[in-house]
């Protein structure tokens, strides 16, 4: 007997799978795949010693153990609370009371992912709208589209988002009677998830004062996504965006363990305005009452040990080796190649690289199929753009990650990659922004 | 400078802070107070020699270790799911294939608490109809608010949920065509929280079947939370209502490890029909792609090792020693009082407690007052059910906890409420359902 068929909500129906899955079933069914695409982080320098350490010395003593094994509270443990404030006094250069901060503020969270989500729960209405980069982190801008949210976006250069333009969409915002609807700015700020580049510390200063300046009924939210901060290779730091907010009023901050530490524990924190924080905290209490209790008591010990400090030591040699010989390939095999090109990265765990306008690599090209046959995959630039409706998603880029693949595999997919551009050079190449745009959308919708 | 005021969303300003929190922040700030509320669970007997020995040998292997370390997927850890399909197997004597399960139709999330409310994100839009218990787990029809959830509620007897009363409600939604909006039947089915009552046999077979019958043309779904089955003291096991539903189609079970073996590992899953499957993980990819990764892994070896099972033998022991050290301060304590009454559950942490007619014992109370000045808190039965606006909410209850107090606590805890009680009877108490309401309504609202 047949059933009847469930009647979804609305938001279920605006929700798709996120497009990035699609490429994770490839490689998972293709294990001969050199993947460049995924977001997985290095096995060999997983903390799997620093960890055990940790959990033996909280599960070796008994009072301590029951506590990480009880229920913790929604907002999460109160020391590490105190311990990811403390880490950001100390990246910054300036102090909790300075950036008028407690940990009353901090929200942990299942990976910066929650927080972010959270925060769009808590402030989104269907037709809002959100502004992002172009390109952006694709996840949550994915995350977005479920919210109904109309994101809008601000490319970015070698310095990130053009602030010249932000500040023209807000003007043009203001003049339309739009800005009621802005709720928040999203900017990954270091190294950023997918073109490496990072937010200059001018355009942060920049940045807040744009959000001040038009929050004018309505107060304007500036997200600070530092996931990849630490990973930091070459040149100076650049303090948060949330440093430059000093009454802790326009900016919230996300921060993560998930690449500086590992994504296995799913942490990650929120430094929010103080009137944002029972807002969150009450949607998380309905999402879940907390986020894991055990792990968090281990990311505590691993701060209070310093195995964190090390472990983001020993990180930042790693991927720095690594985006060396990523960059070096690059060189190897594709620099002879007319119009191609691409970021040298001084953070994190992507290369973002450009082929002549007009060209197609999005997940339905030739190209791409090209690069699969050869052995290699990466993920199509055009799912990091959100379709506007106004400007085609430009399809002629590449994100590569030296984040997962051992240094030989990142040589040698480089190597396959440069034989299928040069290859696609040869022939006519296929272009059409529009076809990959309805490959993306074929694939996101439910 | 003063800021404008953030402008949150519809659904922030449906979201109040869980009322329970307001107990929570009491107990803290009193801890000479013995919380007979606290849904915490007993501190000595949680698990912690068992996660330390799975710790040292998951991550005492550079592989096993990685691989803990590392992102998990959306839908969780493949050997968890089966091992979690492995153990419903055995529990209900019916094998997967029976119940047209596979792993595929599992998906891990952080506690039972997080499928419940995917369910809700994906099937609920404002208005729509679910139908709980009267008296209900109060954290899960709390969150159904956020939703501006229509909750409807059927009374318990000493069975459970009076299946008569479901079937004359569903009589009446058919009849005033309004059965197209309900969307779920929501039953803890074993040793319901508060009141410690089982769903019998008959009435799981029954339930399913009304789903079925009154699925006409929108499918109504029966969520079957299971979170307290394996806490089972005394009396024969009930195969679980998924069990009954043969072609996986009508009912969604949620499980968790909280209860069973350790709420710090905040894990649990859902068995799904198969066209929830896609809605559900694709609002978890939203919310976190995916629940921590290591606690996974550490439960897998928990369950392949033998140590959950084992751990559920030592928790029954031990609850139900405390349950009987309850049952038996309740004898002394109060049976010699006129009108009051209590459930003897034969599992769960709860004892629910009936005072005379007419009683207030509400968060305002006198009597919880009273009982606060004497050193002891209750979870005002008041908590457990929807306000409906057509009948008053009772007040005269009480939910009694066994799990985190000591046994000398137990014993301390009611002596102080029987004397309470008793000095209420001797005054005058102050009644009114009303009053009561309205104090859990001040709570919740944001």
């Amino acid at each position: 007997m047949d059933a009847p068929p469930f009647h979804l909500s609305v938001k279920a129906h605006r929700t798709g799978e996120q497009p990035i899955n699609h490429l994770m079933h490839q490689a998972v069914t293709r294990p001969e795949l050199i993947s460049l695409a995924a977001g997985l982080v290095d096995y060999d320098s997983l903390p799997v010693e620093a960890v055990r350490t940790c959990a033996a010395s909280l599960l070796g003593d008994a009072s301590s153990g029951q506590a990480a094994l009880q229920y913790g509270t929604t907002e999460g443990l109160a020391e590490l609370r105190d311990a990811m404030l403390g880490r950001l006094e100390s990246l910054d250069g300036v102090t909790r009371a300075e950036m008028n901060l407690t940990t009353e503020q901090v929200v942990i969270t299942t990976g910066s992912q929650q927080g972010l989500y959270l925060l769009a729960v808590a402030m989104l209405d269907p037709g809002d709208i959100v502004i992002a980069s172009a390109p952006d982190y694709f996840v949550y801008t994915h995350a977005l589209c479920s919210f109904a949210a109309d994101v809008r976006s601000v490319p970015v250069d070698d310095d990130g988002m053009r602030i010249d333009e932000l500040e023209r969409l807000l003007e043009e915002l203001a003049s339309t009677g739009e800005l009621e609807r802005l709720k928040f700015i999203y900017v990954v700020s270091s190294f950023q998830n997918p073109t490496g580049i990072s937010l200059s510390a001018d355009r942060r200063a920049r940045l807040v004062e744009l959000a001040r300046t038009y929050s004018r009924t309505r107060r304007i939210l500036v997200i600070d996504d530092a996931a990849y901060r630490e990973l930091r290779y070459d040149g100076p730091d650049t303090p948060s965006i949330k440093s430059y907010d000093r009454d802790n009023r326009y900016v919230a901050l996300a921060m993560t363990f998930s690449k500086a530490f590992s994504p296995g524990m799913k942490t990650g924190c929120l430094m929010l305005p103080d009137e944002l924080v029972k807002p969150v905290l009450w949607q998380k209490g309905n999402h879940d009452f907390g986020s894991q209790n055990l792990g968090q008591h281990l990311l505590y010990e691993a701060m209070r040990t310093g195995a964190y400090a090390r472990q983001v030591e020993r990180l930042i040699a790693v991927y720095r080796a690594k985006r060396d010989v990523m960059l070096e390939a690059l060189d190897a095999h594709l620099s002879d190649i007319d119009g191609v090109r691409w970021v040298r990265p001084k953070g994190g765990l992507y290369v973002w690289l450009t082929l002549p306008t007009g060209w197609d690599a999005g997940p339905g090209s030739e190209l791409f199929q090209r690069c699969l046959d050869k052995g290699v995959m990466y993920v199509p630039g055009a799912y990091a753009y959100a379709a506007d409706g106004e400007n085609p998603v430009p399809a002629h880029e590449i994100r590569l990650s030296f984040g997962v693949a051992s240094r030989t595999a990142i040589t040698e997919g480089v190597r396959r990659l440069g034989a299928a551009v040069r290859e696609q050079a040869a022939g006519a190449p296929s272009t059409g922004a529009s076809s990959t745009g309805g490959n993306v959308g074929s694939v996101t919708a439910p």
